[in-house]
């Protein structure tokens, strides 16, 4: 299998090294050949090639099986009026690679509960995916901005088209059918024209195709709620970029634990792409010391969701689970207490 | 003082009727003439006259001094093809009147700190003012919906003018001024345009006229992450509509009691519209058991902020304070104990 592995800034180095070491111990256990070769994007790309995403990074990921990305960003190029940006890299990956199905699964691990900011009656026994749209909406439609009565306007289109929205409601309720069966849509379609047409397209597919589902709907500020207040009563989450940009994120608060949380964003077909939700940490980059967890668990679903290796996912999630068990902890999630550097984290996983 | 009082649908007349009757007690005990009229908005409106605001209810409004509104909507006017909606009326005060700053305190009541679902170390000393654009972007810019290669595209835009943003971010800056002068503004700057002319029309005012106080930026999906992990890191949060619809409602659960937090929604002058922030409950409408204190509370913002009279608005919130410290309660806030009715819990704070 061809995988194409994108540190990017900061921490990411550090962190997608150990994932590669866990992926290597991984092909020569069970027998797979994997064709790891490396590639640039974000600020490393902007400083060596100009260009957060240059062709000669984006030709490899096309014939991919697997993309593995560390983080992009950091303050080096933050200047609001730089040509460009880090985060144009990792837009332009999800659509060209049309990447419209961002996977988030949020389930805290037993060794961490009581590092969640929610209570222990709250957070027990949460289990959610999060399917977030991800080459679509407010995220894609034009944008412009021009001077009017001697000031400035600025307008972003949010825009989703039937076809668009079917496609992401139908892979967020094929996940359904194979959980608990319950799928929720996010909307705003009490306001928003774009949220009608949402809400009226993932009912037609859920009554059409998914009627074994149990299917709901929820307004995007009431969901902000839900997810803090009861967030166990839900399964599956569908829902446009945006909202799915601030949910998820919410979202990756309840676990207590954002070093441990990867997620998948996938096509119709072609590579997916596989990196942990966190940031690039320029505070502590090069220090040694960041979570490589999430990034080895992203691996996990790499194997999974893109190569098909089941048992090799499975095994690497339980190496995790009981790396946290046996009470070793990086420094972000060692709440004070002893910690592991990232290599150190990464052997024990090994 | 001319005030009008907007019950609209479910619980809003129930509970409205309470916070009538301290404002009355009021008046009598301070001297003060309260010329008090009652208009229909939402469902109830649309009942009567088809149309969630009628131009009779409106009117009042513009020449009065405050308005309270209780809720609107429920079940009987949720029909996706009905020709208008509850929450028009709603959208339509706001525009008319001009009301394009919404005020939301978040504070928790130290009686009622164990219902929150966030840990006490977390919720304790939480004291957040948000600032929400009200009368602008998404919810009031253009929306279209056409068919295209056989299928339904829809659209709506995000639109914003420097002195939209201006005027939002002065209100919210000058309050910081009277509180621990730390002011946040949230925007989604790495990818919208829009944003983009947020952060740097706010960054000009803050810079220009409040060089006084603590000034950050926080991007939207961040926000809604710190609001649970740090909440007690934030004083005046600013933001647009839509991130503001959804982070106040996120923020609304931090307290763990949703029927005790009021808003005001204020324009530049002319009348402010106070409201609790919870809904119109259709479930537990009409049985006398809804918790009036947010709307009683959102009356005592009404004296304060619209009628100056502080000491008035002081007395109401201290005695909403005492009632709950001598563990009176509602069943929204009984937590499975003992609750009062709507009308009991009303006359122990009269
Ligand atoms: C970096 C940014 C453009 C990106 C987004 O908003 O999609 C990030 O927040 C994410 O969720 O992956
Ligand atoms: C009812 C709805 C239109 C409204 C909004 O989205 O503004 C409500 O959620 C609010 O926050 O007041």
């Amino acid at each position: 299998a061809n995988l194409v592995l994108l540190p990017g800034d900061g921490i990411g180095p550090e962190i997608v090294a150990e994932a590669e070491k866990v992926l290597k111990f991984i092909a020569s256990e069970h027998g797979h050949e994997f064709d790891i070769t490396t590639g640039e994007i974000g600020g490393c790309a902007i400083d060596a090639y100009g260009d957060p995403l240059p062709e000669k990074t984006l030709e490899p990921c096309r014939n991919a099986d697997g993309i593995l990305l560390g983080a992009v960003g950091g303050p080096k190029w933050d200047d609001p009026n730089a040509k460009t940006r880090p985060e144009v890299g990792l837009l332009k990956i999800r659509k060209e690679l049309g990447l419209f199905a961002n996977l988030r699964p949020i389930k805290p691990y037993a060794a961490l509960i009581d590092a969640s900011p929610l209570k222990k009656h709250i957070i027990e026994g949460v289990d959610i995916l999060f399917v977030r749209e991800l080459t679509g909406g407010i995220y894609f439609g034009d944008s412009r901005s021009w001077e009017e009565n001697g000031e400035t306007v600025a307008t972003n289109e949010m825009t989703y088209r039937t076809s668009e929205i079917e496609r992401v409601v139908r892979v967020a309720a094929k996940a359904a059918q194979t959980r608990n069966k319950h799928l929720t849509s996010v909307d705003k379609a009490n306001v928003l024209e774009v949220s009608r047409l949402w809400r009226k397209t993932a009912e037609n597919v859920v009554k059409k195709d998914f009627s074994d589902l149990k299917y709901d709907v929820v307004l995007v500020d009431a969901m902000a709620m839900h997810l803090i207040s009861r967030p166990r009563d839900f399964d599956v989450v569908v829902t446009g970029n945006l909202f799915g940009d601030i949910l998820t994120d919410e979202g990756s608060m309840l676990p207590g634990s954002l070093g441990l949380l990867p997620s998948a964003s996938l096509g119709e077909d072609g590579p997916g792409l596989y990196e942990p939700i966190h940031g690039s940490a320029p505070d502590i980059a090069g220090k040694g010391i960041a979570n490589p967890l999430a990034t080895i668990l992203a691996a996990a679903m790499m194997l999974r969701h893109s190569l098909n290796l089941i048992e090799e996912a499975d095994r690497i999630e339980a190496a995790v689970e009981s790396v946290l068990n046996a009470g070793h902890r990086t420094a972000d999630i060692a709440a004070g207490g002893k910690s592991l550097g990232t290599v150190e984290m990464g052997e024990k996983v090994l």
